[in-house]
């Protein structure tokens, strides 16, 4: 006879164990080998079959125009439209990007198919190179790499400074930052300002206090944009946001302020600012995201007063994907509302 | 009469008041103009005089050749030389700056006169600039700048990006980052990169446990090295620093480590770093200090691949000077060791 307690690990076992056949459908969920997906991680759901595809790829296998359930990464235009055209069963479309853009721009009805996004895959890996843009600009590594490459020692710049400066933005020790859009990336964001002695504020569609960031409605964006030192932009690209700030909000910076964007580039008027750091009327701009991608060739931004430019490389490695696909894999076969869905 | 609570305070006024008048020796202090010290925080020594002067100037006021204490800070090399031959009755120098450096060379005798100095008045400002000397490196900013420069998109740092592969710096997330020099910049330092996901190790002289960091002797150097992605040289410019990263320890750091020196140029062997860049044997460098400095034009590092070039920049704002001059005055009167003393 078997000692008690591996009886008892025994019987818990066997309470445990399937009943011996049902009947379900299958599902089949295609993934993307634009990333490094580890499959075995969504791995576990008896109905539900893998399929690696090429995002790149104009089409899709034909033995996979049955599939239920689409992850998408880096997914070229012919693929995703050719993915509205031909994947006639699919129920759900998993996108690992920030936001929905390009999923509806090739046309897929988020009435017909769920569509959730990547959102919150991002947040570390933009809020770090908001991050490094805002050390960017107050210690101008922009401006002594000019130096640099003239050969010449940028002296003005270095030894013995003015300490903070009125009217300056030179540290984030004591520095006004404003983040405009105030979701996950800017709950990201703010401890690591907070910590370099920054003064933190957020602005969006809804005021209230957030992860302890006193966050003001655009009722008050006048009264927050004049006392900003820094300005981080974080809108989502759709219609509301399309140039949330223009020639009239960017007055109200001050005169030395930096314009920080990680968000959509629609959010911001290009012209307007193009201006405003001809004219000097405003300390700088340190761009990640633009109007056009690329930015054309001969654009005029390129040459524009201190202003930095950065080819959309803040985020672009979502971090904690399979978990994302398997917490709404789980909800969607227990009829549950998806994360992040639109 | 008085009320009981007001008569009881003007007792306690009276049992603290001075003594009629006692006969003590006045000293005299003075401070540099060079930077912005609120004098009035240095108040309330009655035996103290306070003088501001001219830090920059060849000389010093005759009237005030008989001063016990300097305070230095960004003082001309022929400023301090002339401290040194009329200052006959000087006792102290307090210089705000992170070492003793140009005192010592002016030819001030520390088994003369105490020197103290103004580390830790650093340790914010000099871990900031780190920390963005780090990102831009990550990030990749020098390189945007030199695309921007040229009217062109750098697109292969932007877009969809392989993410945390091996063999790379790409992000300070999961990177193991060594701090060689630990002290209180180190300590301030590190908070910063833990917060963004990094593994934080120290190198100095004792091994031991730092704020929670495990810092290891120099006898682990070659092991420490070997598993570094970003190393952070933050060493004192002694004789015993002198080319303490040579051609050998280089040779130890992965092909793509990074080596980011806000300490002194000197810890540094130019060459053999310069040889270590073109050679691609390591993954870039930014360096805040330099062998000379300025670095004289035409030096080969201005073009050196994957070379960052700062302008001795990350410090240059001591933060909190009043209150080192007042805890040292305090000690000085009250006859006790002085902090920060060489």
């Amino acid at each position: 006879m078997l000692p008690f307690p591996l009886r008892q690990s025994l019987s818990i076992f066997r309470s445990f164990s399937p009943a011996a056949s049902t009947t379900v459908a299958t599902m089949k969920l295609l993934y993307p080998t634009s990333l490094a997906l580890d499959s075995a991680k969504i791995t576990g759901f008896p109905t539900l079959t893998l399929h690696a595809y090429d995002a790149k790829s104009p089409t899709l296998p034909s033995e996979h125009h049955d599939a239920h359930v689409l992850v998408t990464w880096a997914n070229s235009k012919d693929n995703l439209k050719y993915a509205v055209e031909n994947l006639n069963n699919l129920k759900w479309i998993q996108s690992l990007a920030a936001g929905p853009n390009d999923v509806l721009s090739a046309g897929f009805d988020a009435s017909k198919v769920k569509i959730t996004t990547g959102s919150g895959l991002h947040d570390k890996t933009v809020a770090e190179h908001a991050l490094g843009l805002l050390l960017n600009a107050a210690r101008r590594f922009y401006e002594m790499r000019d130096y640099q490459l003239q050969g010449k020692w940028p002296g003005h710049l270095g030894g013995p400074q003015p300490d903070r400066e009125k009217g300056t933005f030179r540290t984030l020790r004591d520095a006004r930052v404003t983040i405009w859009g105030f979701g996950n990336i800017a709950k990201s964001l703010a401890p690591h300002l907070l910590s370099l002695g920054a003064s933190v504020k957020g602005l969006a569609r809804s005021k209230g206090v957030r992860d302890g960031i006193e966050v003001f409605g655009e009722e008050s964006l006048e009264e927050v944009l004049k006392e900003t030192d820094a300005l981080v932009m974080i809108l989502p690209g759709d219609a509301s946001t399309k140039h949330a700030l223009n020639k009239e909000r960017l007055a109200y910076l001050p005169k030395h302020a930096w314009v920080v964007n990680v968000g959509r580039g629609t959010s911001v008027d290009e012209d307007a600012l193009f201006d405003a750091l001809e004219e000097e009327r405003i300390g700088g701009a340190a761009l990640d995201v633009f109007e056009t991608e690329p930015l054309p060739e001969g654009n005029k931004l390129y040459g524009a007063q201190n202003l930095i430019l950065s080819p959309h490389a803040a985020g672009g490695r979502p971090q904690g994907a399979e978990e994302l696909i398997v917490e709404n894999l789980r909800k969607f076969l227990g009829g549950q509302e998806l994360k992040n869905i639109i």
